[in-house]
């Protein structure tokens, strides 16, 4: 069934319950497709919806719902009907459900769980947003190393309906510190009667429930794990990460990263989100970088109202600022998020070598890309403008210079940034066209005065 | 160990081979972090280390190198180990290690191999550099539904060593077309008389080899699969996608798309790399867009120039061009990337509620952004120039209708992008700032003309 198909199906049953008829759909899709469906169907509909369905069914599809839905939907359904899927997700997932109730709801919440169910949600639930707490699931299988293989499996086979992933599996000491991992493929191909303790890999990598989630993602990336152990302050084992939450948690990193590189990084807190960043923080965080930008500008037009008697002779130069200092911009722009890039995929780092490299392969493109947009603007100018051969000089090699400059400018500073501790995104193309106005507008007078200024010697004279 | 330790290791092993000491080490180390470790040791180094080890050691880590050292080993190596490295090597991986090759070495490897790997890698490597086909593995593992659960255990058991992955197996009917999946959880749960068939899941997601590897990525992720069937035209099952490549083409993905925001969109072939590109082919991309970005200035310069009378009259207002206009991209570009940011996380599409969504949510910052941008620009004017009133209002208003009108066309933007059928990222943040340099331009002299022109006429008469 394609999506068109889900979604008329999904309509059809919203209006008409049929708890047959749905509970088959629901077997039939996958829990995305379904949610995705369900995306614009009211909350009193959805919740009549789930009512049709078996409780393990329900808590299966509300756990791919979108956030803002779980919140109604917590606040409209029967209490025992909340309980019992809460019971039932995942234990990431009911953590953040939790963290988004507000202080008021989470005791009544708490108050209809198991005393296992409520100690996790309240573990998981102190870490901070952004934390690796804050995705880890405490549905994990310990294996202990003096079992054999096949009573292993045993124990494995009662855990798995319960279990986020089965494949990776931990073998634990009494204060529940992490000895090792084994993986399910090591279980099945190896004799039945071999011990745990022979296939355990000893020293796995792990993560703190306090880093930030980024970290978790980066590891399961670079070591190709399928989870990855995550341990409280004392070192016990709290939980894993799951890979797919890790490809979840690097699309958002790398969404935030362009968006920082809009002009929009954060000092602390999450980044900005179009769909849910009240008004409020929206404007503070975006006034800032506009502030800092407009100081800029008042350095650029400062400079440039000094230049009154120059312009005033040849105002036809007034009309070659912006497109003159924008291109150092242009450049600088494209260059830098090539650098940023190679930062990014791990190619490129913070040490000479590095930056000599980069310096060594921007150089020559920028040069070469100054001089042909150089001679395109002037000839550009000319047949626009008719302005004279002098004009045409100072336009001409202003050109070249701002964006080879800007190259080489825009290349370098990512490692700045990287220099200074700090994200290389965060400086933003509009810092970066900001920083090439302000040097463009020095070539651009620098050459006017070199070149025209005898021209107002003159008539002072 | 950490990063220096393994570095000082490898560096000690590189200067004196030591068969049992390196072959010990190898074993202790993830080959990700030994083939960091090795990015500086030279391929005469390299080559004497791998041959300490054996075989099977030698492929694996072999298969993390660096593809530029993995390059020259080819050539250094004895021809023997070269086809031994060759057949032990992931499937994919060498597929990509032949494409690499020139034509005139191909033959001779291919020479070297059984047929089944010679016919492997033709298949794999025929699909383009980017499709599907070229990272897909056909190391996977079909079983027959026929089969029970014990026979099914038994036969992964024999394929395993040489498999990518035995999580998720595959049921291929005779003419290879897929009929289904079984995810070892299953199996391994499920009683050992039960038959495979009723344990199949019919209709599985599949991707076909031609297609772009972003789509494989994004099916993983949305499904939270461990891996993906690849089809060829025939619907013949040849391959699968595994997690942990999905994970890496995601990142990849994203740093070209940041690549392409800052105004390096290519129409076709590979996106621009900083650290390997042609020179000739980062110029011609480059300049291309640069070249558009100047068509732009001139229309925005040559409309500029045509007010020389007002210009004259009032020569600070040339100052106040560049910041005004730029203003509109800086807001555009934050506004901008937001949205590309929540259309990369799958919150926003191309459909008319949410743009009426953005436009209701940008509308209100962007005019408070604009109102608080004006009055600051407004003082900082009076200030560093002491400028006359009517200039004063003259910037304000620009100021604050640049603003506003830069970030509501920022956020309109990536939707047209997506209506053109084009990555939104394609509408580029030089390109987004020369789009409002002329709109600011237009509104900058029209606010001149409506609050200074009555000056002129006076001068005039």
């Amino acid at each position: 069934m394609n999506r068109e198909e889900l979604m008329f199906a999904v309509r059809r049953f919203a209006h008409a319950p049929d708890r047959e008829g749905f509970a088959t759909l629901v077997r039939a899709s996958h829990p995305s497709d379904l949610a995705e469906a369900l995306l614009c169907t009211s909350a009193q509909s959805l919740s009549a919806l789930l009512l049709l369905l078996d409780p393990q069914q329900r808590a299966d599809l509300f756990a791919h719902l979108a956030f803002s839905q779980q919140d109604e939907l917590i606040a409209l359904l029967p209490r025992q009907a909340v309980y019992d899927l809460v019971e039932r997700m995942p234990a990431d997932d009911r953590a953040d459900l939790f963290n988004r109730l507000d202080a008021l709801s989470r005791p009544d919440l708490l108050a209809g769980l198991d005393g296992v169910e409520r100690e996790d949600i309240l573990t998981l639930s102190a870490y901070p947003e952004q934390s690796i707490g804050s995705v880890t699931t405490s549905d994990f299988v310990a294996v202990n190393s003096a079992q054999t293989v096949t009573q292993a499996l045993a124990h494995i086979r009662t855990l798995a309906p319960s279990s986020e992933t089965i494949y990776s599996l931990y073998v634990l000491d009494d204060q529940r510190r992490l000895q090792g991992t084994v993986s399910l493929r090591d279980l099945v191909v190896a004799a039945g009667d071999a011990t745990v303790a022979s296939l355990v890999r000893p020293d796995p990598v792990s993560v703190q429930a306090a880093w930030p989630r980024a970290q978790a993602a980066e590891l399961i990336r670079r070591y190709d794990l399928l989870a990855v152990p995550v341990l409280d302050a004392g070192q016990a084992m709290i939980g894993i990460v799951t890979v797919d939450d890790a490809m979840d948690i690097d699309k958002q990193q790398d969404a935030n990263q362009l968006a920082r590189f809009g002009g929009t990084a954060v000092a602390g807190g999450t980044d900005l989100d179009m769909m849910a960043t009240p008004l409020r923080r929206m404007f503070s965080v975006r006034v800032f970088w506009l502030a800092v930008l407009t100081f800029f500008g008042i350095i650029t037009s400062t400079f440039v109202a000094a230049q009154e008697e120059l312009l005033s002779q040849a105002i036809v130069l007034a009309a070659f600022i912006a497109p003159i200092v924008d291109m150092g911009g242009n450049t600088g722009s494209q260059s830098a998020t090539l650098v940023i890039r190679s930062m990014a995929l791990g190619e490129l780092g913070l040490n000479w070598r590095h930056v000599l490299f980069v310096i060594k392969r921007e150089l020559p493109v920028a040069a070469m890309l100054g001089i042909t947009i150089a001679l395109l603007e002037a000839v550009l100018a000319w047949f626009s403008k008719g302005v004279g051969v002098d004009v045409l000089l100072v336009v001409g090699l202003s050109m070249l210079v701002c964006t080879a400059l800007g190259g080489v400018i825009g290349a370098l500073l990512p490692f700045l940034a990287r220099r200074m501790g700090t994200d290389p995104a965060t400086l933003s193309s509009p810092l970066i066209t900001s920083v090439m106005d302000l040097v463009g507008v020095f070539v651009y007078f620098g050459f006017a005065w070199a070149l025209l200024g005898d021209q107002l010697v003159g008539a002072g004279a």
